[in-house]
């Protein structure tokens, strides 16, 4: 066993169906008397309900909500909370609006409680990003962590199946890029194995019945695990060049890492040969890097990036940008860019 | 998935052979300058290593410790720490060591540095439990969390394989128990499985070579996720007869537990068969109760309450003084008592 630094998170998460319900005591157990709650419009029924359960701890809402965290919407956002003197912030939605709970919490060390409709897994990190003329800046503190994450599977099996597989193989990246990163750690090993178990059977579930809510519990429990996971061991060469094409070639977040993801797994997972054969179990698969492929292919998850808009050369620009002269990196993003199920022994 | 709560607890985990040079430095990171030094008699000479690092951040000693934490000695310890004003406390040993850490700490909230020389898993949980008049008294309090545990292999490889196997015996009921207690949860359920893997490991391997490092360094992972899990999932049947049976009839703490948990997992296992599958496949075993049973018996673990001095007629005793016309518990405790393998279905 190779040296390990692990630091425990101490975020409190309640999982049920209904647990929206159990919103207003989780506020109070934090000892708050005033909420500003934040909701992306995707959840704004669920809000509307929430807004009435919480009484007169309501101070105020934010339903105005954008991708990568604009400066003046977060300003703003720290001026409404001021305004309404709010004591703590209640998010509903993706990964936009717990987003803006953390750039508040920044400033003001505001408690969250996240109640999250998606599988981006933002609710369970430390990690915040503010966008400021075109440039994302991002850092990490333990300020804008979540208090308390209610994590409730009516409140997204609405939420359709492509952007379910999108979001979810978005999750598969944090565990499995977990396991090769310098950070990865035998604990960390076992929350992503967990979590790959959970998000796959949960996705196959979904795709058959999207509102199933046993699937919709294991992806959000997946998500939970792919985060907590992410904020322990951090990222590597997927997540990298998965932000470089996001951000020089605007392309989407989420596809972007099931085009990308299998591609790497093939080169990086040979570097953590133990957790690769806990993965494959996790998947049910026999190849970590075929076995991802061909469960975002059954999701319908566009698996190359040539479907999301990029040119080959592009891709080759991309790579060349990256890391000048390096074959390896060349390689994976063709593959990624071609979407070639990635077989053969990549060493 | 039923609906489940997890609470996340922030303490800090350093693994690795040699670690024990890294305290100062995790003092440190803490903002600590002056240290009160807390140590069992087995480690001194490593304690005296530890003294001479911490260079002007000593402060004073304490090297006298008892099971069970008498109040007597928790009053002197929270004076001592006064008296050379403290701001912090490294505690090196076994369970006793930290006990006494925890019981300063629940009085002052001084910050504790736990770095374990045995399996019981203290160091991870809030739990503190002080002794008056014959009485423990024992509750939860995030302020005795140590907020930085070290562990370092080095310091248990002469613990002597009997005492080895009795302090993993405590670990792996920590975590066998913790699948069918009510707090169970999906995210218990998978470090109790880790935590039975690397100990059944880890005790296999030191059976054979008490010394080997990679045993010790398994020990110790695995003694840190089943105090992990014991924190989160709590306790059930069998710590409250092992606690039983400790307290009236002075049983020694640990051996107890080998005696009596293959006996309650033969019933209770059965209350969480998801789990019990993923326990066997851990212990590389088709049955978990006589799994257990076995892996004690190979290393050498008394089995039976009888070996331990108990008679059969204080066996009757204690399931009618905990469960009056219960024969389920009178059952595993005349099992327990005549040690006999845990074959056979339960129920």
């Amino acid at each position: 066993m190779d040296e390990f630094v692990y630091v425990g998170l101490p975020t409190r998460v309640v999982l049920g169906v209904g647990a929206l319900d159990k919103v207003p005591d989780e506020i109070d157990l934090l000892g708050i008397e005033k909420v500003l709650l934040i909701a992306t419009k995707a959840v704004r029924d669920d809000a509307d309900l929430l807004e009435i359960a919480l009484k007169d701890r309501f101070a105020g809402r934010i339903d105005d909500v954008r991708q990568h965290v604009p400066i003046e919407r977060a300003e703003a956002a720290r001026n409404k909370a001021k305004e309404v003197d709010a004591q703590g912030i209640v998010a509903i939605g993706g990964g936009s609006a717990i987003g803006l709970a953390k750039a508040i919490a920044l400033t003001t060390r505001l408690p969250i409680v996240a109640v999250p409709t998606t599988y981006a897994g933002s609710e369970m990190t430390p990690v915040w990003g503010l966008t400021a003329e075109g440039t994302k800046t991002t850092g990490s503190s333990l300020d804008v962590l979540p208090k308390t994450v209610v994590y409730d599977p009516l409140l997204s099996r609405r939420l359709p199946l492509k952007v379910t597989a999108a979001s979810v193989a978005n999750a598969l990246a944090h565990c499995a890029e977990a396991t090769w990163t310098p950070k990865a750690n035998p604990i960390t090993d076992v929350t992503a194995v967990e979590g790959v178990r959970a998000l796959s059977e949960g996705l196959r579930a979904a795709t058959t019945e999207p509102t199933d809510l046993e699937a919709r519990s294991n992806l959000l429990y997946g998500a939970c695990l792919a985060g907590s996971t992410l904020a322990q061991a951090g990222t590597s060469l997927h997540h990298k060049l998965c932000h470089l094409l996001g951000g020089t070639y605007d392309l989407p977040h989420a596809e972007t890492h099931a085009a990308v993801l299998p591609q790497v797994t093939r080169v990086k997972a040979l570097d953590a040969p133990r957790a690769k054969v806990r993965l494959e179990a996790a998947l049910e698969t026999d190849d970590l890097a075929t076995g991802l492929y061909d469960l975002f292919t059954t999701a319908q998850v566009p698996t190359s990036l040539k479907e999301l808009g990029l040119t080959e050369g592009q891709a080759r620009e991309a790579a060349d940008k990256f890391a000048p002269d390096d074959p390896e990196v060349l390689d994976i993003l063709i593959r990624a860019w071609a979407g070639q199920r990635p077989e053969g022994a990549a060493r």
